[in-house]
């Protein structure tokens, strides 16, 4: 049997014949002759059609039609890759349902988000959406690349829990066999009674947010990058494993998904040998904000991001010693001082992206700490 | 400041005065000397307590306390790693809140179930139990570098969904802002538009069956790993791909958690270069059951487990064909006889331990099938 060729395979095999199976990601008819851009998953290949009958064939095979596409392999500079196939025979395997409602060859889609969530699995399969996917996946490579190698050990904990994880609020209720169970907000108190089991963990999984706010900062699921360990003296040890995660999420993604950063437009930033910290009080006064303010807005945020690419050219800062009331109760106090904490946002260009801090250890601090809150 | 040394990498510091932190795992109290087994991610250390004063005070430290310990690395053969840290001073960092439910530093847990699982944070320390997290953790690397490798783009999909995945029954309930919602009982209609998208894909994610069996077969929410991929010619092919991905799993196992395959007594199975297939009419016949059975029972798989260690010294059959009357709608019926269908389940020492299998690929398909199905 004909062993099926990649796209990005072609170059290799010129002046031989080759097959090829994919998706028709684009037809152009000329007067004479046609053209088929074929997609597979490693890209685009181009298939060139003289014979008459070929182009009659090609004509009633809409875009997205599954095919496989038998033809000689001949090099030619301006095809993409290099090569093209010449002299094809083109068998349909699956035809599209439907016509496809969005034009997947244009460079952009230019439908909006409704159109885009609507037929997702339609307009994923355009390359700039593709390589979204693409990014993530690089990223979690790395994630998990460099807390292998750092003695972390993965865990996967319940999603279904008898209690809430936070303060109750904002949790989604499962009808768990006539009782009511809740879907977790968070692993974090897995985390800690595993950071009890291997000193370090780490989880890539849901959580779920009952938040009915529509905006770009909340999702009522999504996936949490979560990590944990012990043994630290404060947060700057967990700042300094998260700087060699982020480390290792963009390398990762440099290495192995640098056609999708290419195809998105994606700037990747540099991380620093060490992310620049500001304290939270430095930081209200920096952006000129009430220093009773308990957080930062988002513009505080923008502006504090701008701040270290000017002062350090780092795309990332981290912000520490946030106030103990916005932390949540278990976050240990900055010693000598219990307005703050050893707790951090870390910004990217002016956006959160990670928390993190340290935590109390001590079963006294935590009944201390709750009493405190009544 | 003093660096803390992992229990590991004491025997490389044999003379050298050295730091370890970790949790109390044993004390032995002698005569004239005491013996205090330190715990850490690594593994353990021993430490000689001959000063009466720090005997006293290892007296009033009860196991599992987390402790520092500074003290002199010195060679000893007996001890376990060939070291172990003599004049030690011991610094409390934190005390158990309760004595332990159960003596750690037994070679093995005697209690049941339900202690090991209401005392599951404490519980797990224990190196049989920890080394069960190990080997899953093991197997995901395993499982993820063969994809990866094999050109699978890793997506995660969403557990909160609006319909059932499956037959409908067995499914949790969700209050979704006042409107139900279910939780994803499988990611396969998710993974099969992402093929769509990436031609492979792969996801490692919790699955939710509302299934109030009490077995050793049925789990309420479970981590599922699941793979999908396009362009094959039939079930072999995932067969084959199979294949690789657990001699994958299995090589990661044995290389990075040969210890807790030792610690917990498991046989590594090997995985063969070909997994032997067994047509389900046949295995029916060899089993000596009813050939109009529409499945195999627990005992038959573990005749055909039997028999294929016997016939082929393989831990592993995989059974094909099995009837469509048994399999989903969208499963690919068999050329020439649509009684079976294009699917396996792969057994493992007589357990069903993955199911596979070729999907439906038209439209016109589908609609055939569901509508023969009423």
């Amino acid at each position: 049997m004909v062993q099926r060729t990649l796209s990005s395979d072609l170059l290799g095999k010129a002046g031989h014949p080759a097959r090829i199976e994919g998706w028709i990601h684009r037809r152009r008819q000329l007067a004479t002759i046609s053209f088929l851009i074929l997609r597979d998953r490693s890209g685009l290949a181009q298939v060139v059609v003289s014979d008459e009958a070929t182009r009659q064939q090609l004509d009633g095979l809409g875009e997205e039609t599954v095919v496989r596409v038998d033809g000689i392999v001949s090099a030619n500079a301006k095809a993409p890759g290099g090569v093209e196939l010449t002299s094809p025979s083109i068998t349909e395997l699956s035809a599209p349902a439907a016509t496809p409602p969005v034009e997947l060859w244009r460079p952009t889609l230019s439908s909006g988000l409704p159109t885009l969530l609507d037929y997702a699995p339609i307009t994923w399969r355009h390359p700039v959406q593709q390589a979204i996917w693409r990014l993530a996946a690089a990223s979690l490579q790395g994630f998990r690349g460099a807390l292998d190698v750092q003695d972390f050990t993965e865990v996967h904990t319940p999603k279904l829990v008898a209690g809430s994880t936070e303060s109750g609020a904002n949790v989604f209720t499962v009808d768990y066999f006539g009782r009511p169970a809740y879907l977790a907000q968070s692993p974090q108190f897995y985390k800690q009674m595993m950071v009890g089991v291997f000193e370090r963990v780490y989880e890539v999984g849901p959580v779920f947010r009952a938040e009915p706010h529509d905006t770009v900062r909340h999702l009522a699921e999504y996936v949490s990058l979560d990590a944990e360990l012990g043994f630290i003296q404060d947060h700057r040890d967990v700042l300094s494993v998260l700087r060699d995660v982020l480390a290792a999420m963009v390398e990762s993604v440099r290495s192995t998904a640098a056609d999708a950063v290419e195809c998105c437009g994606a700037t990747v930033p540099d991380v620093p040998e060490t992310i620049p910290v500001i304290h939270f009080r430095d930081a209200l006064q920096l952006v000129g904000a009430d220093p009773d303010e308990p957080d930062l807005a988002p513009e505080h945020e923008r502006m504090l991001g701008q701040w270290a690419l000017d002062k350090y050219e780092s795309d990332f800062l981290a912000v520490e010693g946030y106030p103990a009331a916005k932390r949540p109760f278990y976050t240990h106090p900055e010693p000598g001082d219990p307005r703050w904490t050893n707790s951090f946002d870390l910004l990217f260009r002016g956006l959160e992206l990670v928390t993190g801090g340290q935590r109390l250890h001590e079963l006294a601090d935590y009944e201390a700490a709750l009493e405190a809150r009544g």
